[in-house]
Parts: structure tokens; sequence; C-alpha cells
């Protein structure tokens, strides 16, 4: 089966390129409010799962033990820029913990964002493990380890007493069984499970509502996301798409990136959690489909004019000249 | 119509991403040898026709009356990385016609190889137009403009009389209509035609056999692909894809990326032109397919073997563990 093409890109007029995936939209009852596309198969959610891979660290004590507060907690459920903020937020997260850079095991590059590798090859700088757009969440990993009095090093592998409790938590949270069957190594070297985007979905409506989790599972399901919604700069950073949207939403809205493609996203006033793949991999049109999505459950409201405007990026050249854009097509044109 | 699967991509043994797309191999006589999917469907071939777009720059006399050897015309058709190399070239071609960096109408952006710049901030330096990766295209046109005695300011205009002769060629070449109707406009702002890629291959197959072009024209291509495959480094740059895979052929195979998933190629002692578009514009798909291809034409050749080593990119993560790849799917497998 094929899915629909779900983002064009154009250029002069003329459609140059497409983008197909599949897109689920559930309660947490496991209702489906929207299925465009398969979305039984499974696909890698990698790091559009990151809020719920921080939950233990909030379970376990661990955040309030260091004293951390939003800042932090988003931090935790970031893919950031590598931008000095993010960078010596996770130093400082680190130091609390009286651990470095040299604990963190998700390999180094060079910043995300173009504007802070220039900055620091100009300051005489290189990149180290602080820099990678995971840091926040090895910091989250290492803190609760440190906490609860789990050796740390290690904690990337899949067979570690840490990286149990995250799979146990990604299975409690989307329902779906995570296993060597379905496991693959993530850029940053921890597991990552595939699992039906109709689970990760009814997931994120669990986690925006509490509705099927425990009691301390939901109160930091809740903690994480209004963190992530009242600090969008720590779960991004500069131009990045959930920090610009989530400044845009005011704490309406919860959405987080994954590599290849993926969004998972949550409307809590709604009860509705989102989840969707480009089958391409590409992030622009994974960007224009979430927004699509969210601007149609929100329809009516004003908050939904502002989010259509992300569904409609213009593309401009080195002139800045504009030449083209995308749009979504389709079921969500 | 949908197009078929031509790349997968692979984490942990599952698929994790699929790129669509379509195949063109024909002869320059206009025989089809290998079609995948629509190759009537109208696509952009952005820089992949820089090779056509640099022919009236030899034509004219240009290149000679500059003494440009290989380099400079590899120079003329490549998407550089923007290395200290690429630079220092186009700045002196431009100096041999009288001119400089001002006189560059593509826009300024860093350096497409990010090694390239995080030196350049390190040695205190800015992006200029010479980093952009079309500046060689750009500097043939401006020597080409001045030794024509044609004014060369608003050269990148789809109405000046340059432009208008790159339109000549491109037409010539492809006996594909170029104009106002399949016009869009390029990331270094000079007008882009959507054509079908079966005009693209047979246009390439003409580029390297001169069969169906005038004298003078079959002559300048075929000094062109020459220099290209001669010097691929200043095709591209360190670790491009047309660079690596020149580099094994040796002087047999020709090949040129162009923006949003394209390639156009040849295999000149078999008398083949390539072209093909990944749909969702994506260069590592586009990648695997060219090689995918040309390694089945040259089926049997010692050559074809380690083309066959393109088709199979290592995905590893920032520890350097392997985690996936890629490879040619359906009817490329």
């Amino acid at each position: 089966m094929s899915n629909p093409v779900l983002v064009e890109v154009l250029r002069g007029g003329h459609v140059e390129s497409r983008h197909r995936g599949a897109v689920a939209v559930f309660d947490a009852d496991g209702k489906a409010m929207l299925e465009i596309g398969d979305t039984q198969r499974p696909v890698f959610p990698r790091s559009a799962v990151k809020s719920i891979q921080a939950l233990p660290f909030v379970e376990t004590g661990a955040a309030d033990a260091y004293g951390f507060g939003d800042r932090e907690l988003a931090l935790a459920c970031a893919s950031h820029n590598g931008e000095v903020g993010h960078v010596e937020l996770a130093r400082a997260m680190l130091a609390k913990a009286g651990l470095d850079v040299e604990a963190l095991e998700c390999g180094a590059h060079w910043p995300s964002y173009q504007k802070a590798t220039i900055e620091l090859a100009r300051s005489g700088g290189t990149a180290n493990a602080l820099h990678n757009n995971c840091s926040g969440k090895h910091t989250g990993f290492l803190c609760a380890c440190c906490h609860g009095g789990i050796e740390h090093r290690g904690y990337v592998r899949a067979d570690h007493a840490y990286q149990e409790m995250l799979r146990g938590a990604l299975e409690d949270v989307t329902g779906a069984a995570h296993n060597a069957d379905n496991r693959g190594t993530d850029g940053c070297s921890i597991p990552t499970y595939a699992v039906p985007l109709r689970n990760l979905a009814r997931g994120f409506a669990r986690m925006a509502t509490g509705v099927g989790l425990g009691q301390e599972r939901a109160k930091a399901a809740t903690r994480l996301f209004a963190a992530c919604m009242a600090e969008p700069f720590y779960v991004g950073g500069t131009d990045r798409f959930d920090t610009r949207l989530m400044n845009v939403a005011k704490g309406r809205v919860f959405t987080k990136v994954g590599a290849e493609g993926v969004f998972c996203a949550a409307v809590p006033e709604l009860g509705l959690g989102i989840a969707l793949k480009c089958d391409d991999g590409a992030s622009r049109a994974a960007e224009v489909t979430v927004a699509a999505v969210i601007a149609r459950l929100l329809k009516g409201d004003a908050l939904a004019d502002e989010i259509a405007e992300f569904t409609r990026p213009r593309l401009t050249n080195w002139n800045g000249i504009e030449v083209g854009g995308l749009r979504p097509a389709g079921e969500l044109a």
C-alpha cells in the first residue's frame, strides 16, 4: 500500500517535489479521530518520544532533588540547536549531579544551528558532546542515574538498567511492545523501537491528559509538557519549528520533531495526540503536515489561523527572492 | 500515477524510510534503454544541467581566450563545496576577465562543506558569493559575457542576452521547449526549466557522443565532460558524490547532481545518457539510484563492482557505530 501525498513543494508555480506519509490522531481511550495512510506500519519515532523518555527523570525525584525547573525539564525533552544557552544549561545540570561532559555517551557534533557553529569556530572552540542535539536528554538520563544510585557508565546500552526503565515507560505509554525484534540504534547511541503511529498518537493523548497512566506518571507527563510549552527555546532553539510553533501556541499545543520525518504532538485541551511520519524522512514535509493537522483540529479558533501560517513556508533563494514554497496536499489541502 | 520505491533506508534491519522516483536511460537517437516510473513528467533539472549551461562559455571561445584548462572548465560545471581550492580558482577566473566577486549575482552562502565553513570562521572570514556552490558556473557566464562584449550586469535574468543563449543551448541539447510556461527560478537566481527526464537522458547521451549536435557544440560538450572527469574535485569537492564517483570511474562516467533529488549522467563508451529524480527531492536516494543504474549498465565490467559500493552507503551515528544504511529497492535491487 502506498501512503498518499501529504505535502507538495512548488517552484515557479510547478510542483517540484512530493512527500508521502501517514498521520494518526487519537484520543487517550484509543478512539481514532483522523487516520491518513497506513498507521499500523511500525515507525521509529526517534527523538519525537523524548518526553516519554524523560518521565523517569521526573518520576524518580531526580529533577526535584537537583532543583530543576521548566528550562531543565524542557532541555531533557529537546533536540536542541547547540546554542550557548543549551550548552551551558546542560553543563550546569551535569554539574549538579557531580558530572561533566565526559559522562555524556551521545557523541559530539557541531551545533545543528549554523550560526552557532560559526560562532563556536570564531571563538576558537570545537564541538563536544554538549553540542549534540540530544545532550539535554542524556543529561536527564545521567542525573536520574546519579540520583538513583545507578552506575551511569554504559547508560546508552539497551541492556543497561536505565534503558530498561525507559523501555518500560515507552511500553506503558504507547501500549506497544518494545523489544529486540523492533529495536534499532538512534543517532545518539540509545535504542529506538519501531511502533505503529496509532500507538504513538494514543500515547501522546495519554501524556497530555493523564488518562490511562498511573498517578505519578500522569503528574510527570503534565509537568514535562507544561515545561516544554513554557520554555520552547530549550526544546529546540532559534528558528526551530517546535520552538516557533510552541511560542505561537502559548501553552495550548505540544509538538516534538523526530529524525526521518516524524512528529509526535498533542492538543491537551482537546485530549488528542498526534503522530505522523513522512515516508521519505523529510523534516520539511513533516513540519507542514503537523501544522496542517493541528490547524484542522483547532478549526474556528484564532490559533488555527496562526498555525496555518506554518503550513505554507516560503522558499527563498540566496538573493532573498521567493522562488516557491511548500503546501499541504490531498486530504490535508 | 505513483512512481515506484527506488531506495530504502534501513535502521537495525528494519526499513525506516522509502524514496520513490523515476529513471530514464536513453541513447542519443532517442532509443529508451531503461525507463522506471513516469519519465514524461517535467522535472526541474536544477544544477544537473550545468554542463549544458557551460557550452556557450566554450563555444564562444571565452574559455580559450582566458587560457582556461580542465580545472576551470570543471568549475564552470560544478556544484562545489566552497573549499579554498574552489573559491580561489573562481576568483582567479574572474580576475582574468577583469572582474571580482562583486560581479557575481548568485548570492552568498557559507560553504556547503561544514569543514570549510569552520575553517573560514576560524580564520576570521565570512561568506561571500565565491563560496556559493554555483560560483563557478556564474564565473563562466561572466567570462563569456566579457569576452563577447555582452553587458554582464543582470546576467541572471531570464530576459538577459546570455540567459537567452543558455536557453537556446538547453533546447537544442534536450529537444524540449524552454519558455515562460515551464520556468522557475533556481537557488542562484538564474532560470531553471522543467522538462521530461527522457529529454534530459537523451540530451546527456548527445553531450557524451556528439550525435545530434552541431560540430562546435559536440566539441565543446566533449571538452567539458573530459574536463569534469579529469578534475572531479572541481566539480564538487571533498566527500561529494560526483567527485568520489568520477575519481573511481577514471574518465569512463560523468555524473552531476542537481538540487531536489536530480541526477544527469552519461556513460560515453556506451553512448548512453541517464536522468533521474527522486520524487521527494532527496539527494541521498538520488545518489544510490544513479550508482545502481550505472552499475547495471556496466554489468560484467570490474568498474561495475566499484560503483556498486556507492549503492550501499552505511549510516553511522555520532559515536561511529553503524546503525543502518541505504539500498536500492524494487527494480533496482
